[in-house]
């Protein structure tokens, strides 16, 4: 595989000229024509697939399903010349969807004309600020969420988004809401009303789509299909859920005779030229959400791309990323779509289908595009039971709780993140809750640096070597107490130091000498210093003299820098080696 | 010192029984009577500072001036028992007091009954959130404020508190405000109405103040008095002035004639015993600056009292400190006074006065009783634009621009953060602003270590040892790529690690394995873990093998509960040195 893809792969250094800022400049013009078989393949399956996710997700989003095809056409195209990921499948998604569902049913009326206005001015927002973020290199944001918080938030979206879809399974009316608790208590209230012939429908379809997601594959495997059969036939599940559900609802007029809700006339034709309203209200209205997307969308994409590309030893750039998806964005906004992102399972079918170039999205992209060109007219009769059973088999496949009990083993502080996170996207909403969970994971981190692993050290036997009293049976003298600190020395931790020493300090009576062994100390604050300096002053008037060793090079010039070397007595007080040290002492 | 103090010392370790939470107990059953003559001079000097201070910082707040008076009397007994420094002076200071004037201002009108039933109310929630604070053991947040951080809103704090004075230098009348800018313009509209007596009488104290502030000791010194004297003389400045004013006003009738504000009549008699007001809605209100003076107060009292402690070779703990404060809060609230905590420059003053434990404070608080039950008609005729000048030099200080450039050099990062505080506080405000340089300063923090220094390294001639190869002559070998990672992983460093590896790897198209050296991995987290198990399979796939070597105890105890090793492959891929690692893979 890494020698297949080698052949159009830029060298990861020079990428030399436009091709650093036009990605696919790279691989189109040395295109191997061995990657076309692959590409095809992958292009055909993922519009497979995108078809009626495209439609479902613009439906959870509120907009018309159209909306969800257009938003898969230009979108795929310019992601594919901009952005770094070979095998990154861009277009609607479920997380995002949602964000988009929430934040516009807060400014217009549902199904209304402002609703798709700002629908498309939400897009260009997102693009102008992935495109910015790009631009000033802010790629590495996306890093400080972590995995607990992701597993999260990412569990806990996919209940709520999964919870929004029962009401279309069941055929009954609701307001739609980002809280899970409200949504629950709505669909107890309207349960009475549910509509069977649409609730058999759609569990049908997710009894259909959980076995060819689940069973399938290994069932044909069994009979000896090859993987190039395999991959197609097992994604094609939507495509026949979507079929069967159709001819149902046409040739037994299940609609007009027994209220299932159908998607209706859909225009047919190529995405219209659209112009997303530019008015400041709206805009002001728009910005959290669009941030939160922003945010949220390239997460969820560069975490698929950089595994799909490390599994052929090909290179990503976070920030050209961030240019491409919010070209994708920018695409969407002006041809009628809706905000876009790159998709977790859609790129790894992509992936294993064989894409090799963004080629493969090219040609999903065409395949969309002849669909609203002819072929709108055939979902005519599409049930939304049908769709909301796509979704929702799409979405369990988001949950994972086996997370929680392996990071518990791990670290506990993580497996709290996590939950902190969980319940707080479920009570108070997705951007909410992961700021939540944002600050509790950085807390827990703060909160185990500011306590580092301190402690007290005497020689081991007639060696140099100097080992924790506590641990083991070790020579120390009552005159010098040797200290030594396992952490860098930062704001969070320096109080921490202080009163330790001020402990020991005060526990030896007859000390007059502390020597402090920063062997593992990479990195000293301001705060440290000021820290530092107060205390040794301090210790100086109780007649105790500070001294340092074993001071790493770069920590060593910080300290000259700051002057601390003057103020702790000169260069004499600082020691090469703890042994030295504890020698010159008379504590040899 | 140190010997003057150890005898009336309790073991740091085993304070027995009650002691440990009335502290007073250690030191009051064993009282030396050496230590009576410090404590005695202590005490006295610093109720001549206190008075005017006490009364100035009233004024501050908004509040009578007697109310600053109260609150030197019981809260000073009430932490001489019940907290830990044995020298810290609490009472009213200028930070809390401007904190009281800006939140009492929005919940009740000036000098009206219900703005010192509001008071009361503030200082009983205090001391209520402190004690608490204390019991569920706290203490450690404070921890949290970096010097930097401190230092820049110290020094906006005296600005605000500063220019909030020149109102009452100059005659004029101006609506209180938090915002410096907003306090600026009212003075820059009020100017051509000023007092011009009043501004000469301001602007002499001040002279007098400075004076005794900064050329008086070292005059004093030079004519050969000892160190006995010069302390309680230079420390008489704003008595001096206090009762140079009230001669000069009360003698020429300044008031009637000039309009020189006075201070009028102070009730005369101790402390009323007072009820705070216990209403929902005012809680509520005031809830916001209660944490904030809480923790604010919390912070000024701890940094000098732990400083003043460690001199002597004492003991502190926070804890019981904020459980001492809360106490001193509570007394506050039942005794007609106002919010209090420990003061920076007046707890030197008791301790290099002589304070050797709380009784000094007890005289403090005595002298005050017997000011307030006899002497008050005697401050009648006292000018409030004395009691500004008393402030103003005060606040001066605290004033340090000097930190800045320090810590230019010593890291730029911090003096940003002091930067941005210092802005913020002045722009929007103490407690705002306070929380925009903690963020900052996580902020950078959290930038610093997620980007931990990675180095791939060589060996060093025949011998056992590896080093960088961007700084030292080292041998490598083609199939084998060594590197080490400086720093313990955690969510925020694990995808700049992972892009390192996977360009490193794109880097190298011959090496098939790849040995990570984890000698400075000191922890990692469950984000680390996900992040590098992802990153091992996908390695695999190109073709790479990942190896560690050098793994710490505890890291590897963790890595085999998380599963890690047998993921990796099992024990084998785990090598004791990097030495032993490269020669197994045939790279010696």
């Amino acid at each position: 595989m890494a020698d297949n893809s080698a052949p159009s792969s830029p060298r990861p250094h020079a990428p030399l000229g436009l091709s650093r800022y036009i990605p696919a400049i790279a691989w189109g013009l040395h295109y191997n024509p061995k990657d076309f078989v692959g590409d095809m393949m992958a292009g055909i399956i993922v519009a497979i697939m995108l078809i009626p996710q495209g439609m479902a997700y613009a439906m959870l989003a509120g907009l018309p399903p159209q909306v969800g095809l257009y938003a898969s056409i230009s979108p795929l195209i310019l992601y594919a010349i901009l952005g770094t990921s070979r095998s990154l499948s861009v277009g609607p998604v479920a997380m995002v969807s949602l964000l988009v569902a929430t934040s516009l049913g807060q400014v217009a009326a549902a199904n209304s004309a402002d609703y798709m206005a700002a629908a498309l001015a939400l897009a260009l927002m997102i693009g102008l600020i992935q495109v910015l973020m790009g631009v000033v290199r802010l790629g590495f944001i996306v890093n400080f969420l972590s995995h607990a918080v992701i597993v999260g938030f990412t569990n806990a979206a996919a209940l709520v988004i999964g919870l929004s879809q029962v009401k279309h399974l069941m055929g009954v009316k609701i307001p739609s809401s980002e809280s899970f608790f409200e949504t629950a208590h709505h669909l107890v209230q309207a349960a009475p009303d549910y509509n069977p012939i649409s609730l058999a429908l759609g569990l049908g379809s997710v009894g259909v789509l959980l076995f060819f997601n689940r069973s399938l594959p290994k069932r044909l495997g069994q009979l000896g299909l090859s993987k190039a059969w395999i991959t197609p036939l097992s994604r094609s599940g939507p495509l026949l859920v979507v079929v069967t559900t159709i001819a149902l609802v046409g040739l037994l007029n299940l609609d007009s005779r027994f209220g299932v809700v159908i998607v209706g006339e859909i225009p047919q034709g190529l995405p219209p030229l659209s112009l997303p309203p530019i008015e400041v209200t709206l805009w002001q209205q728009l910005l959290p959400t669009a941030l939160a997307i922003s945010f949220v969308g390239f997460m969820e994409s560069i975490a698929v791309a950089k595994s799909l590309a490390s599994k052929r030893r090909q290179r990503l750039d976070a920030n050209q990323e961030l240019i491409g998806l919010g070209a994708a964005n920018l695409g969407a906004a002006f041809t009628g779509g809706y905000p876009v992102t790159g998709g977790f399972s859609r790129s790894v079918v992509n992936f294993s289908a064989g894409a090799n170039t963004g080629l493969a999205s090219i040609i999903t992209a065409s395949l969309i595009a002849l669909v609203v060109l002819f072929f709108t007219p055939w979902f005519y009769h599409l049930p939304q039971t049908a769709l909301a059973a796509v979704i929702l088999v799409a979405v369990i496949n988001l949950l994972d709780f086996k997370s929680f009990s392996q990071l518990w083993r791990v670290c506990q502080a993580d497996a709290i993140s996590l939950a902190i996170t969980f319940v707080a996207v479920l009570a108070i909403g997705i951007e909410a809750g992961i700021l939540v969970g944002f600050v509790t994971s950085v807390g827990f981190y703060l909160g185990r640096t500011s306590r580092p692993h301190i402690a007290e050290v005497g020689r081991v036997g007639d060696t140099e070597h100097f080992r924790n009293i506590k641990r083991h049976p070790v020579q120390t003298c009552t005159g010098v107490l040797a200290i030594r600190i396992d952490e860098s020395l930062y704001f969070a931790n320096t109080k921490y130091l202080e009163d330790y020493l001020i402990q020991a300090v005060a526990d030896h009576p007859a000390a007059t000498a502390l020597v402090l062994i920063c062997s593992a100390i990479n990195h000293v604050d301001g705060s440290a210093l000021e820290t530092l300096e107060t205390l040794i002053e301090d210790l100086r008037e109780a007649g105790v003299t500070v001294y340092l060793s074993e001071v790493k090079g770069p920590v060593m010039d910080q300290l000259e820098k700051a002057g601390f070397i003057d103020h702790l007595g000169g260069p004499g007080q600082v020691f090469l080696s703890t042994h030295q040290a504890m020698t010159t002492l008379e504590c040899g």
